[in-house]
């Protein structure tokens, strides 16, 4: 989308915003320091929900932040009251060091569930992050470093916008989380910030629809975690109000979907044990919902995805996981293709099966199942629904490093 | 429970059944041969249906099977017309050869998905395995392994039933498939045969409600096949008739129970690559529909289920199973214990931890971990709803069978 400008330096492209991170050991603490912010969020739907999730919810509905305050190594879930007061207790030391109201600060954590917050050590980290705040690439970059856990590598995304009426705004993020995958030592976290004019209602609503079609359809294990949050803030330094006439910049949107979905692909690209990365288009299906059932049925498949580890076109499991989806499907008028960045092949066109054995469509499937990038594209020519979902393949080390963890 | 008596011999415990089973490789057929029995069956809910699924769908109408052939190797799923023809010609070859009327011949098929079925060496087979039939144990062992695909071992069960009439019945089974695991290899089959007088009708009521707490409460990784069948039949033999003025014997409704959660959990027990037996026992939930949905959440875990091959007391996983799978549950009254065969112990009581680091209740849990059938026990203390679900870890044998399959 040419209206979307890709950026470097994640955070550091936002004027006015100071980031920081530490780590000491297994715990770090991020620092995201944005004044008077306007800020809504999107929270895990899991019922058990840890305390910075109920904590930072509250602090929302007055719509305005000034500082996140995230910690990894403790998810501060499954600890009562205690967990609660160790919010509190948070939120007064940064509020205290920075000199911001209390009531304007959000807590965030990821880490093992069922253990109380270690809040000395926390804190010693917090006030060494606190020490180090400063609005460069590398204090964005510490930033995604202190929130990751089982992560591989850090995630940060900038962009500058072109809006219908030809200003400029920027929207920056990171996120951790090997993709909603480990509720003991993961977790889906992303923050985002804009220096757009924004009031939080709006956000609100951009960011939901924006979740909806990044987020909610990457899929690592299908396992959703207690602490999973994505917290957006507005600083408005750019003067810039992407609200006119009760009406949301479409070009804000389209690129905070791109942000987002950017984000998600480096979380589902990044999921424990994954050695390629999977996408799922489904197109024609009977309406959205279904497009997404089936997309999200793919990419969740155990099968599926041991078979992409393997490196074999098993189309059987894909026309399998749609039928157990729950979306409407006619087998006898579906196509399945495979694709990777140089190839693309028809298994099934209109329902007539074109791999099998020795067929050149085999082989070509054959090849493409060994990329790092394999895409599944569906069409069902049942009606106009379309969805993506990623996600990764099952490998032995998924298993390794689940089983070998220890609580 | 004392009316129900276990036997051995599988289908050799009912008189006037003969059975057999042949195989050539990778090729294998059962027969079960029992003339004007009444008979129902409840099948795979995947979309996408083989063609042997909707053949015996339209032979059920009549109620009456007097033969069932059942081959492994191909699914013939996928196949279109060709398929159903398959099945045609397959029933013509049983009907002539034991004289039966063609339209009580009901064909069932597991297998790779999207081959034509290699009628000739079917048919060979089917002629071999005819040429067998009879009424020994060693009878009914064939034919449980000609319909094995990537199960270990063959799975039979036979009991003897006292009816609160004082009368007994007898009934027995055969199973396979490594839990609904493997579309392109495997796939539930089950076939039961009883010696008592029911009509087709309350068959069809009766295995409703039994594959509702068995089959249906049993997953190895939540791909449900598009083969998916248990058939019952009853060959009237005892002259017992089970319903009496409209209302089925309910201690042949537990019986019918027992026999298939036997075989349900052989399934489980042999999930593809399983070192380990799962058994999750969700007591106190809101209602059974949320106890069923806690029970099967447990089970269906790839977090959970990788702790248990790591022999990890992760109750944080199991919490967090629970909170996304729909039910209600509040974590400040939850009782979660796990059990094995000679200690039970409570992880976390009425929402207090009790196993965290250094605790003798975490020791315990540590052991219970280590054992080849580990139990979890939840009581939500929020109702009285109750379901079992049954599984099996997740290892890395399971990855390899499915990496390594090819098509």
């Amino acid at each position: 989308m040419e209206f979307i400008k890709d950026l470097s330096g994640g955070f550091s492209v936002i004027e006015n915003l100071m980031v920081s991170g530490a780590r000491e050991g297994k715990f770090g603490v991020a620092i995201i320091y944005s004044p008077n912010s306007t800020a809504s969020a999107v929270f895990t739907s899991n019922k058990v929900v840890a305390a910075p999730v109920n904590y930072t919810k509250n602090v929302l509905k007055k719509g305005i932040i000034s500082a996140v305050l995230v910690n990894s190594g403790n998810a501060n879930c499954f600890t009562g009251k205690k967990g609660f007061k160790d919010c509190e207790t948070l939120a007064e030391l940064v509020s205290n060091d920075l000199n911001l109201p209390k009531d304007e600060i959000a807590i965030s954590s990821t880490g093992v569930i069922g253990r109380e917050m270690p809040i000395d050590i926390i804190s010693k980290v917090a006030y060494e992050s606190l020490s180090k705040l400063g609005n460069g690439p590398e204090n964005s970059l510490a930033a995604a470093k202190a929130i990751m856990t089982t992560d591989t590598f850090p995630k940060e995304c900038a962009i500058e916008v072109t809006l219908t009426t030809g200003e400029t705004v920027k929207i920056a993020g990171i996120t951790k989380g090997s993709g909603m995958i480990a509720p003991n030592m993961g977790t889906m976290l992303s923050f985002i910030v804009t220096d757009a004019v924004i009031p939080s209602d709006e956000i609100n609503k951009a960011l939901k629809k924006s979740a909806d079609i990044s987020f909610n359809m990457i899929v690592v294990d299908g396992d959703e975690s207690t602490n999973d949050t994505c917290l957006m803030m507005a600083n408005g330094t750019s003067n810039v109000e992407v609200v006119n006439e009760g009406k949301l910049d479409s070009n804000f949107q389209e690129a905070l979907n791109y942000i987002c979905i950017d984000l998600a692909k480096k979380m589902a690209r990044d999921g424990e044990g994954a050695t390629k990365f999977i996408e799922a288009n489904v197109y024609g299906a009977k309406n959205e919902t279904d497009a997404k059932l089936a997309a999200k049925s793919i990419i969740s498949s155990n099968l599926f995805k041991s078979a992409v580890f393997g490196g074999d076109p098993n189309w059987g499991r894909i026309v399998s996981a749609i039928g157990y989806s729950g979306c409407d499907l006619n087998p006898d008028i579906v196509t399945i293709a495979i694709a990777d960045d140089s190839d693309d092949v028809d298994l099934v066109c209109n329902g007539k099966i074109l791999a099998f054995e020795n067929t050149p469509n085999l082989k070509r499937a054959e090849k493409i199942m060994q990329s790092k990038n394999v895409k599944v594209n569906i069409d069902m020519h049942l009606g106009d629904g379309e969805a993506t979902a990623w996600g990764c393949d099952l490998t032995y080390d998924y298993v390794k490093i689940n089983a070998e963890y220890t609580t």
